[in-house]
């Protein structure tokens, strides 16, 4: 590329504009389609496209025709190993749900099996949650207390979770599983940590033995609750507690050390209870201040459609807990999915995950289990046990079953205590520091969202600490928009075609007579009245610069659009006005590498027009050739010539 | 520039990390003070910061002293022109509010006094506005009838008034005036053509001399009401009503045609309410149904302090009402100075704006006034008749003075009929359609944040008609960081050095081997999921592509990051995990121009060390020739060598 060739430069394509029916087709596809997943069905018999459409709507008939038997191995060892954690997570995540300890056994019942059938993770294990336990309690605790009205409340709670699946499940249909994203991961930590953080505090009432308690679930409010009861604390229950906590912190703190020990880790809460059963049979424990789970039912789990309460005066409760144990639910099944989705190298549909998620929510409802989503840690459990596919919830719903059927009466003398226990350890892992810390080295602004998730969960509410980060991640992104960078660029010696942010690269030097500058985000309303400011602010402060030195006056400025990557009639408005107060200083606007969306409505508005085709250019390059070339004829100043060395190429 | 020198590219800057208290203070700057107000004051001693200071303060200070007796004449004109204006203007609006007329004559006294000491606009003229009337009337009538409680009703309105000028001033103060910005224009032309609509149908009322009429403002409401009680309607006062209506549209009408004419416009409302109430004085028009003004008290504004009804159990209502109202002032207020301003070429400060609306309605609400802004047409009359400085509205609130203190019982004869022809005629020429036509031509969405204003204030309320277009602006933001576009570049031909979106430029080439991407918009948590989605699908399809022609399969793939203005910790995941799908399909990723935002945070993230520091190129030009170098010498497949002609470099 020699000398001169900026007197022809390629002209920027406008795009040809589309019919109004053909673009708005294509920004829904990209908006709520962006995984093309029609695309399989393309040139197919119809025959063809019935199967393919079953199999992407029952995910399982995809996968069983190519199950095998080294496969259900697999399979059957690790269902057999998360059933003994579902069991007693189970009965104490329902504790927390303030629901009786056997609706957390039901609810690791029908909802696995629906995932197997419709859910598109070969790791996922499904089952209760602590954090959608407790919220439920938090949300639905306040209306109808669970102990003065424990049928309705049990209503309430059923009612929630239909909510909740009928929530999901229309995410995924509609195709608005992008809502989730809205989550951070920043968000994501800060949540679950403080989440985790108040389970624990919760678990005092157990360790303790204590048999009043505050329902506020804050750190002040549950502080007070136990230091004002001193007297009423039982040692024997807090001495069990520290034991068994003690021995399941040992077996994860092995199992980390050495990834074969897993097993025993794996095995731990089974083992507590059993153990913890055992004493307590031996020692007649309830009789010394320890609480036992007492009486469990025999049985499967009974329907429970005419439990729902769609007629209840709480029925607005009912639906926004839903909502928001639904989404919540969603953020980390969905996540915990794809993460080990990535680690395996297959694909997850977030969409079909969602209406996965809400089928079995929904189904749960019908038949008495309470929320359910898919938990880091027992997914964590399936997936080093080596589960092939969805078929080890199979195996984990049939164990339960038989659980359900014969065991209940062996539960009669588990003392609550290690439940208490069972959870605490779970939840520690849960409270993620590391992360923290991560997101403090790399991002501050992210590190903040973090915090406020977490201290609005410790000191106000799960609701509250969801509301903050939200918030926080939403002005983020907002002030983004409404604040975009501008910069200075100039010209990297020995590159005479580059040009580039002073700011990030120091060497680069000015082109005498011309300011270039570029926008860094799309100009819309919200920035246009910042960016006009900003570019004059600019343009003055350039003047003053060139004023109080022995450079050529300014006489251009170019506008580098590369990285605008949209604009509305605001921001049109806004360059008119950039036009008409470079006319008023007497310096020619320019335009570089205006993008096809822009360009469009550049044109549509006749601002092309205004500013003159001829001040368009390909690249930020050929604008300043074509600067220097107009200030050497134009206005043959000799002082300007020596100005400008071999900047013009 | 000549070939090979790919092979010693200059390095991508990775900017020092700045302490975190200087980097927390620059952004602060950006944000808060884009303006650089303090720029004055450096270098200056102390005695010149004061005056300097004071000066920022107070503008009248600036202005007053190089004030001329020229100025002076020009001012007395347009302030006269615009008193003309403003009695029959500001009688007609507090009907709008349901207040007594006297108080649309006390609020052009005081507030236009204040703003001509704090004010920065010179054009602006000060005075009550139809659409913040109909806000407060249709707000606080619900809570509070007017006819019933009148007492209670004014108490509470001066209160409104009162958080809305705490509010304006303390998000000037706060230097949060961007929040104005999220109204886009799009927005406002909507809402204000709804509020328009609705005052027009309001004016039925007093064109058919109905006494009842509903208290609801959305179109069927008023349709019904007017049409349920047809046997009510007067045609006296429809025929008069008719006839100054016909008459002030026609001096509009020969006004636009012909500027000089705008004299006539102008004074046409103060001529239509002489003689209007000369012709009811002639007919005793009272006793034939139409309805007069009556009785207006002489005298000043009386204080108001003791009416601000802080313990009222409406305060929350009174409180909301102000913070709405007075955002929606502020909007049209600061839009129309703003837009004088650059048409004589002078600066606005928005803050300081926010700040002199905020302190007048602060002081009006203490005097009897209710709120205030900068109406558009009153602000074209007083540039139209040539105004210089804010003393034209020292002249106007002088004549309102003496019209308060000697001419109200001249208006004891002047017909409501009139006034609502008045309200018409001003609202007709804020129906703005042809802003509507011009949004629809340019950009859609734009013209559907529009209609969503027009049609919620109409059919709802103007609430809902805000709620509607604020909540559809803010989607587009979301979804622009939601959805950003990936576009594949190629080379354009005889340009070797430059890339572009083959999607904008059908010449470009692909290059062979290697697939180029550019992100268009920062990569965030909101559309992290979305990018890995969408690069992946890139992959498939140029490798589905590759599979069907006879090119070279991919060995590369390029990201520009270009227009990647900021990342977070949940893109620098998403990165990782493209790196991941990549060396898994034994693809290598490049990275070509990352800002130094984007490469700060790599950086210490570790992400250059994961990729390489030699994966990452300045341009995209020398990314694709380190792939070519690397295709060629690496891979030396003869048909590689074939497939790559010129672009080699």
């Amino acid at each position: 590329m020699g000398n001169g060739d900026y007197q022809y430069p390629h002209p920027v394509a406008i795009p040809p504009s589309k019919p109004l029916s053909k673009s708005l087709q294509s920004s829904i596809k990209e908006t709520f389609f962006p995984d093309d997943p029609f695309r399989q069905f393309k040139n197919q018999p119809l025959s063809r496209k019935l199967v393919l459409g079953l199999q992407y709507l029952i995910p399982i008939l995809e996968w069983a025709p190519k199950y095998t038997f080294d496969f259900f191995k697999s399979d059957v060892i690790a269902g057999i190993t998360i059933a003994s954690l579902a069991v007693p997570q189970g009965i104490s995540y329902a504790s927390l749900a303030n629901v009786p300890p056997i609706y957390g056994l039901y609810s690791s019942f029908v909802p696995p099996l629906v995932y197997a059938m419709l859910g598109s993770s070969r790791d996922l294990a499904v089952g209760t949650v602590a954090v959608g336990s407790l919220l439920i309690a938090s949300m639905l605790d306040k209306e109808v207390n669970h102990q003065h009205n424990p049928k309705l409340y049990i209503q309430l709670v059923l009612t929630a979770t239909f909510f909740a699946g009928v929530f999901q499940a229309s995410l995924g249909f509609l195709r608005l599983g992008f809502i989730v994203d809205f989550l951070s991961h920043s968000t994501i930590v800060g949540f679950m940590s403080g989440a985790a953080t108040v389970v624990c505090l919760q678990q005092l009432k157990g360790i303790l033995g204590l048999i009043h308690f505050t329902r506020e679930t804050d750190l002040v409010s549950v502080v007070r609750s136990v230091f004002s009861q001193t007297h009423q604390w039982r040692w024997e229950s807090g001495a069990l507690g520290c034991c068994f906590l003690f021995y399941l912190l040992l077996t994860r703190y092995f199992s980390k050390k050495r990834p074969i020990f897993f097993w025993i880790n794996a095995m731990a809460p089974l083992t507590s209870v059993i153990l913890g059963s055992i004493i307590a049979f031996l020692t007649h424990a309830e009789n010394h201040g320890i609480q036992v789970i007492g009486h469990l039912e025999k049985g499967l789990n009974p329907l429970s459609v005419s439990e729902l309460a769609f007629g209840s005066p709480y029925l607005s409760t009912a639906i926004k807990t839903g909502i928001i144990t639904g989404i919540i639910g969603l953020a980390e099944g969905v996540a915990v999915g794809r993460s080990f989705a990535i680690f395996k190298n297959y694909h997850i549909d977030g969409n079909k995950e969602m209406i996965a998620f809400g089928m079995m929510n929904i189904a749960g409802s019908c038949t008495s289990c309470y929320l359910t989503a898919g938990p880091f840690s027992r997914t964590a459990v399936n997936f080093n046990a080596g589960c092939k596919t969805a078929v080890s919830n199979i195996v984990m719903a049939t164990a339960v079953m038989i659980t359900l059927l014969f065991l209940t009466p062996l539960f009669y003398y588990t003392p609550l205590v290690v439940l208490s226990s069972i959870i605490i350890s779970a939840m520690l892992g849960l409270i993620d520091y590391e992360a923290a810390i991560h997101l403090w080295k790399i991002d501050k602004f992210d590190f903040t969202v973090c915090m406020g998730a977490y201290l609005g969960v410790i000191f106000g509410s799960v609701e509250i600490g969801l509301v903050i980060a939200v918030t926080l991640s939403l002005l983020r992104v907002l002030l983004f928009v409404a604040r975009p960078r501008t910069s200075v660029l100039g010209n990297i010696p020995k590159y005479s075609m580059v040009y580039r942010s002073t700011d990030q690269y120091p060497i680069a030097n000015n082109v005498p007579g011309v300011l270039i500058l570029q926008i860094d985000a799309p100009i819309y309303f919200a920035n246009a009245n910042y960016l006009r400011e900003r570019i004059s602010r600019r343009i003055y402060e350039e003047e003053d610069r060139i004023k109080s030195s022995v450079e050529t006056s300014l006489h251009y400025v170019i506008l580098d659009l590369s990285a605008v990557g949209s604009i509305d009639t605001s921001g049109i408005s806004m360059l008119e006005e950039i036009k008409k107060i470079a006319d008023r200083k007497e310096l020619e606007l320019l335009l570089a590498n205006p993008r096809s969306e822009v360009i469009k409505k550049l044109d549509k508005s006749k601002f092309i027009e205004n500013i003159g085709q001829e001040r368009i250019y390909l690249t930020v390059r050929e604008a300043v050739a074509a600067c220097n070339f107009m200030l050497h004829t134009c206005k043959p100043n000799p002082a300007d010539v020596e100005a400008v060395p071999e900047n013009n190429v």
